[in-house]
């Protein structure tokens, strides 16, 4: 078991600094992640075939494996935006350089926001001018600056023996990511050699940032990096997969109980599934359903709905005889039927804060967990307008 | 270009009826259609694994080939009843039977509405009695007794030839078909052997109701039969499946614009795929995006979200530089990258009642059109509440 810091902090030798630089109104809108010293480092980019101008140039800064810093703005992907828009990162990156006294292949840059949209490069550049004297140890302070519909900013840290993890992340809407949530930056000043890091990356998020869905759509800007910059000399690492992998589901948790118009957490535990592979897809179908989701908004216990979800899965090995559901540890299914349940405590149940939706399907060993959350009409808002507003 | 009737109207020897029995408080739940003489019948089913009682029935009912009626009853699907569902499944044939004068194995069976409680079968018995001197010939009386959270009855006709085809169904949530849609009925005087028949309307299918979803969610209850009792002769085959498939299509368009919440009607074509598989996935990603969704609904012209929704689509073949976009015929996208085009002005396209999204991808000679509709806070409060109302 897992314990976070309260309130979360950073490794030795990362700091942070965010600031407005008129890309939003009034708010934080440009951040910067540094360490003191260069840092291993590994990444892991959306698989949307549009990546945005900063994922084209991140997997080529990410191939030397080092890194000392992270520049991220938001309101502006800068995504559809041709080779202007891989220009204007590159000048991003270099802006932040030149700031830090680093070089730019060195700086991994992120933009999240509005698609297609031109990013204003000069009001970056111009607005980094000075940070690194602000750069300072809370790491909801770089949260701040990267947030777009988030309701909040959102850190985590841990220990690891004499090392120490941090996550900092961004995310609400377009988010079934593949292979990394909206914004993800891990930082630990465990010594570890990238190839490694990059190993324990994908195992960590394949259990957790890939299990997250808010509305099934991929963003174009989707990056989970990570950077050790080694201050605090090396560490067991099996504790540190293992640290890394809850700092992970828990950051995902977080993100999905703040998903775009969001009143619950919704996590749905598949188990006895055929493989892998049936397990994750029967429970990203359950979690993505709109009719499940809109079951646990209303906390209607309209619970064949679980059924029909799962059934939907046409390429999954089903057996009704032998599925069974629950809904917050109060079994609703037995073998493909739907129990005599009280209505009364199924309601109550799915009243709770965070839903735990469990699919036992008696069919093989494989179980998995997805993460999101229910579908509101707050969420019908933020989208309707959120180009114009 | 098909020509509809208007008012729809039955083929010779076809009528219906449909009455309260009390499973709703006071609208129709029950509804009969007869044809006069045996007629020729195929249909196609749900595949969800969890298909319910009427469906394990229908698939050996139609078996035989023939069918003289259908009974259908709203409010209950008798779905995830288990073995005393499908007891209640045949003794509702049988009624229908009995009242008709027929075999009990000539009487498709449905039941449309929630899932999991058990069918108040003795209601269904007693309230059909008296029902086959009430058959006429309003088709829209049969669909009004089929009706879940339609907000009206769905019925239209055409003529081929001498042969007269109806189409009446039902369908508004949960509508993400594979094989049908939730409740469609197609009626015929023509005569065409039910090989003939079942291979026609698989084909139908595949351009009209199986490219149809309002939220995904794919019902245990999808159900599309056709009966052809013969009694206009023969027709010309090849007219008869482009009048068949145009009818479909039509009846697809309104269903997908009756979506629960709906207020437009979408229809995505994806042109230039690879091959028709990739033609439809993308078509259908596109569809099913809640951000393109939402994008709609708020005439917000978000444009960006349309690229998502292609580049989420891993598995296909895009080439950003090749994709072009256009809404209602204005041109958003060209190679990938947003056009400078006047918000105003595609703002206003997207007001209108039906919102045609076309994307280019300029890699192959494969197309195909899905239809849907918008995502709107009328869809959260229909789900959030519908088994408890």
């Amino acid at each position: 078991m897992t314990t976070f810091h309260s309130p979360p902090r950073f490794p030795r030798g990362i700091r942070c600094a965010s600031r407005n630089v008129g890309l939003k109104p009034a708010a934080k809108d440009l951040t910067l992640f540094v360490s003191d010293v260069d840092a291993a480092a590994a990444a892991v980019f959306t698989r949307n075939h549009f990546p945005g101008a900063p994922i084209i140039l991140g997997r080529e800064t990410i191939r030397g494996g080092t890194l000392r810093a992270i520049i991220a703005n938001s309101k502006v992907s800068n995504v559809a935006t041709g080779a202007a828009g891989v220009a204007n990162a590159r000048r991003m990156a270099a802006a932040a350089a030149t700031e830090l006294g680093t070089r730019a292949d060195h700086v991994l840059v992120s933009s999240t926001g509005v698609i297609g949209v031109p990013l204003p490069i000069e009001k970056i550049e111009a607005g980094v001018v000075g940070m690194a004297a602000e750069l300072q140890l809370d790491p909801f302070v770089g949260a701040e600056g990267i947030m777009t519909t988030d309701t909040h900013p959102k850190a985590l840290s841990a220990s690891v023996g004499d090392a120490t993890i941090t996550w900092v992340a961004k995310g609400s809407g377009m988010i079934e990511p593949n292979m990394a949530t909206m914004l993800a930056y891990i930082f630990t000043d465990a010594a570890i050699a990238p190839a490694t890091l990059d190993a324990m990356l994908r195992t960590a998020i394949g259990r957790s940032f890939n299990m997250l869905s808010v509305d099934t759509d991929t963003s174009t800007s989707d990056t989970c990096a990570i950077l050790a910059n080694g201050l605090a000399g090396p560490v067991d690492e099996a504790a540190f997969l293992e640290t890394l992998t809850a700092g992970c589901v828990r950051m995902t948790e977080i993100l999905g109980r703040d998903g775009e118009g969001a009143e619950h957490l919704l996590r749905v535990h598949v188990r006895g599934a055929r493989d892998d592979r049936e397990a994750r897809f029967i429970a990203k179908a359950v979690l993505n359903s709109p009719l499940v989701k809109t079951m646990v908004h209303g906390a209607d216990p309209n619970v064949g709905r679980l059924l029909m979800a799962v059934g939907k899965c046409f390429d999954c090995t089903v057996r009704p005889a032998s599925t069974d559901a629950w809904i917050n540890g109060h079994q609703v299914v037995r073998g493909g039927e739907r129990l005599a349940f009280e209505d009364a405590v199924v309601r109550e149940a799915l009243t709770a804060k965070v839903v735990d939706l469990e699919i036992a399907l008696g069919v093989g060993p494989a179980e998995a967990t997805a993460y999101g959350c229910d579908l509101t009409k707050g969420y019908i808002e933020e989208n309707a307008s959120y180009y114009s507003s």
